[in-house]
């Protein structure tokens, strides 16, 4: 068996975060210490991607200018493939991050309309060619993410949050566009079922990938 | 009379750094509050920027990706340019920058081997087209500059210095194909005469710009 990189996918409040988190054990229970579970910015024991995280989310910069944002999120993802996703694949591990490179086309490039192609140029750079096997994307209506965020978090609010509807709409149309481009890699998934459901979907998402190549 | 930008660039040991040393006061005594020296990376009063310049020059990181870096340049550049370069000329200020985007054009595209063209890309997305109005080239070949180096600084060698002398003489070449190429911004100095006489070029080559539009 050969090391597999599923990227999970999605605006706020799909259920992304909460799904990976049941999924976890089960993987574990299967995988033991083949699997490796990372997120973006930074990265599971990634110092440099890290430090970078710390600079790109610091409350200290509120003001940060968007093109230095994607530049950071590309530099940090550079850092994440070479030092921690490669290696690891290389050693046959199963390798889950929460968010990659379709989040920084969708947010900066079509959410911030920085332009998605230009924000994949970036990316190309970083990334020479390299593309998770799979991504399971968490699709839901932009009003209801947000009507998510607003129930549960409500004293733990970010930044992004706080951003209008319509730039939520935008990230949607930008993963829907993404999606569309890249049928064979993305597996879109519909998070506005019962969590279980999600759940459910996303489990079975992923084992097609890792049963594929046994 | 309208802001003005100038960068002062040149390989390792070409004396840049000194003779902005030297021309400082006696730009101070003319332009007074009206200048502004800053340096790359990072860059004077600006927090994001010089956050960034403690992660790409860190110790503690000394196996960091040359993509990363180019990529933390790229974005140390854009917040130099957007929060402390832009506002100044604004203000009609006089903007003295110790390297700017040739030198990772030079350093990172040529030296590094990452290709000119990809670099100057990374660098188009951060500036948006803006450029100095004048750039100070200080030429002085690898191999005497290399010497100067070891001369000078026997207990403080930085990671650059110890590259090989084939990497000082692709950033030479570099900066000199940089410099045919936009022969009417870039201003080429001989930094191999005595220090005096560099001295003197350099301010010619600065008060070219400054009294132009008095």
């Amino acid at each position: 068996m050969v090391g597999k990189f599923i990227s999970f996918e999605g605006p706020e409040g799909a259920g992304k975060t909460s799904v990976l988190k049941v999924l976890m054990p089960r993987l574990q229970k299967q995988y033991g210490s083949q699997l490796l579970i990372t997120r973006e910015p930074g990265g599971t024991d990634n110092p440099v991607a890290e430090a970078i995280r710390d600079v790109v989310l610091s409350p200290a910069y509120p003001t940060m200018d968007i093109r230095t944002e994607a530049l950071l999120y590309a530099a940090s993802r550079r850092e994440h493939v070479q030092k921690t996703i490669k290696p690891a694949l290389a050693a046959n591990k199963i390798v889950l991050s929460d968010r990659f490179v379709d989040s920084s086309i969708a947010y900066q490039g079509a959410g911030r309309e920085l332009g998605m192609d230009n924000v994949r140029a970036l990316n190309d750079f970083a990334l020479e060619g390299f593309l998770p096997d799979c991504t399971v994307y968490f699709n839901i209506r932009p009003e209801i993410g947000l009507e998510r965020i607003q129930a549960h978090r409500q004293n733990e609010i970010n930044r992004l949050d706080l951003d209008s509807i319509e730039f939520h709409q935008r990230v949607s149309a930008g993963y829907h566009q993404l999606a569309q481009q890249d049928p064979k890699r993305i597996v879109v998934i519909d998070a506005e079922q019962p969590l279980e459901q999600v759940i459910e979907d996303a489990w079975q998402a992923v084992n097609r990938v890792l049963k594929m190549e046994e």
